[in-house]
């Protein structure tokens, strides 16, 4: 928090433009002694990466494995470690709520009850359609408890989420409240208890809702009951524009990254199609903003997948739509991923980020290729993902001088 | 600072020399491929690369460009995000002013005043000359006010330094006063008003000092008033000689430099002349200390000028003169920059700066030429600019082991 207030304090305005492409997961591991990015086909990168700034990020430290949100929250240059949303948060994000200061958001379960013991934590795992329509009409028949409103969100199959919005903002630890999910079936549901003073007035109107719940479900053979988890108020953090005087915009399809963008007030227009479909939407709105965060996401479920062949089919499809980006000519161009997604690993793993930033005011020349492996030989070395943003803004010009 | 008191405690002493060469500004971008370093003429900074332990620093973080006074700290060992030190110092110093704990130094314009609005904040730049003139009557005029001595330092044009020496050693926060700059024309100058409890008597000088100046100038046209900016007060630092346990002189022709190195004791002779006349002082005073700061100033002023050619001829000059200082065989030898200016930003910047240490206790190998891109294959990677220090010292065996 040190170097924020530092940077804050340096902070100057120009016209520069900044785009940051976060394709997501790109990290990779070989497979026949290639990573995805190694064994995908990508001309333009690997000619952007020879004249760039290269290196790998670290997002949260050596052998941490992060979450979207800490991955995130890194890229937009804000400590990921000082800065964790709780799940309910990601959560309502995913399912497009409108988190705000004033709100306590919670991720459900529907779950079956009988003679107070939880039978079946996911309630069969109903259908994602019979899910929407109970939880369409727990939204019908509860409105408001106390002087909380109740705002309920449809999920996938047995998920939801629920935010208690109160009428003013909450403190910090409002949401301090345990999970009522006993994590082992057999077992009574646990009171949604308040862990401080403040959280207090929430854990009371969460108790009201489960019960309020039940008397609404009480008919049903599987989803007669809710479990509660991750209860979280909105983190206090700067905006964007107040950490880094930049007008930002979110160009996402998947909502809970245009969500995370949310958080520190960048604009989040919902956005919609393929990557091409994203680019179109870039271009039309670059002459009203300074930063464009815009975020690629198959990659990444590729990788989750364990597809690598298919993970490395969308890097290469990237690829071939750079050369749009590369036309807009902005003054500063950052294309990494938030995170590794190692498709032999078939998820998110702890391994550094390979980055590469172009600007007028690089070295170059030291990288033959966008690689893991080549981005090791790069002018940025090994960094932490926090420290992009100042780079970033420095290439851009918009940071003075410290010090005489 | 937890780290200067671990080393504190690990000093141990010996007749190890160590030379600490500065080639300003030395770090630079490319212009037809090559930067200033890769394109100056340099075989002997080439051998001595391969042969020692090479890498690239960050005076201060990834993305902040430092001011001469940071990027000297912390090429001193000091950390520069806690040992800032105000403009009104770095003026003082530069003017040849012995700053001490009993003084609040301030920098000052003369300006122009009109029934008490500011119509000229640089009152017409006037020349050097009559500038001088001026402060010397003011020097002859004003000596004291209350129990403070007056100390007058003409600058260059408008602008020059006074010294509020009080009989005894200042709180920190004794200059904490706001500039009396409006920094705006039409504008009436600000009182310089305390912004704290222990800032209010230097206040009450600097007030009376105000109406004293404008009373001897008040029938010039031009110059008939003083604009006060960067109050300080010499920073509390440790000496060199505490924290390292080095008897340190400071070879530099331009009195800035030499005035940082004064900020933690070393000596500070006047030198004057080439890089070739140091270098003879530094063989001259051999004997004497344990530490060498050698300061080459040219190269960061041609790099500021937006000369590329010239800046890559001032470091030729400096290779063709190394050999006198290897003839020493100082036991670690140290050639690096405070900070990158590439020609074609005209100024200072954030890049890394390349840097090689000499002592028998390298790998060697890794460089093929002292340049940034070849510096970034070296043994010392990317670090922070404060860590040389600690890197000397131990390759100087001036360092104990840490723990049993």
């Amino acid at each position: 928090m040190i170097m924020q207030k530092l940077i804050k304090n340096l902070i100057q305005k120009n016209n520069s433009k900044i785009i940051l492409v976060v394709l997501d997961g790109l990290g990779g591991l070989p497979v026949n002694g290639k990573t995805e990015l190694e064994a995908a086909t990508t001309p333009n990168l690997d000619k952007l990466a020879r004249e760039s700034a290269c290196g790998l990020h670290i997002p949260v430290d050596v052998g941490i494995t992060p979450g979207s949100g800490p991955g995130h929250f890194a890229l937009f240059g804000y400590d990921p470690v000082e800065c964790q949303i709780g799940r309910g948060i990601l959560e309502a994000l995913g399912l497009r709520l409108d988190v705000r200061k004033t709100d306590v958001t919670v991720r459900c379960n529907y779950a079956t009850i009988r003679d107070g013991l939880i039978i079946d934590r996911r309630a069969g795992r109903i259908p994602t359609d019979q899910s929407r329509k109970l939880t369409e009409k727990l939204q019908a028949a509860i409105k408001k408890i106390d002087d909380a409103e109740l705002i309920f969100a449809p999920g996938m199959e047995h998920r939801f989420a629920v935010m208690l919005r109160f009428p003013e903002p909450l403190e910090k630890d409002a949401a301090a409240i345990n999970d009522t999910d006993p994590q082992l079936e057999g077992k009574p549901p646990l009171p949604p208890s308040p862990l401080t003073k403040n959280a207090e007035r929430a854990s009371r109107v969460a108790e009201k809702l489960v019960n309020a719940v039940h008397e609404v479900l009480k008919n049903e053979k599987q989803a007669n009951y809710i479990l509660m988890r991750g209860f979280s108020v909105k983190p206090d953090l700067p905006t964007f524009q107040e950490a880094f005087g930049l007008k930002a915009i979110a160009i996402a399809t998947y909502p809970m990254y245009g969500g995370l963008a949310k958080l520190v007030d960048m604009d989040t227009p919902v956005v919609s199609g393929t990557v091409s479909d994203e680019i179109d939407f870039l271009r039309k709105n670059y002459n009203d903003y300074d930063f464009f965060f815009l975020h690629v996401k198959k990659i990444d479920s590729y990788g989750e997948d364990g597809n690598f062949a298919e993970k490395a089919a969308r890097i290469s499809e990237f690829d071939a739509l750079l050369p749009q980006i590369l036309d807009l000519k902005p003054d500063v161009l950052m294309i990494t991923g938030d995170h590794s997604t190692p498709a032999i690993m078939k998820g998110h793993s702890w391994h550094p980020v390979p980055f590469l930033l172009k600007s007028p005011y690089v070295l170059g020349g030291l990288c033959n290729a966008f690689s893991e492996r080549e981005c090791f030989k790069g002018e940025l070395g090994l960094l932490q993902t926090v420290k992009l943003m100042p780079l970033a803004l420095a290439h851009a010009k918009r940071l003075k001088k410290f010090g005489a």
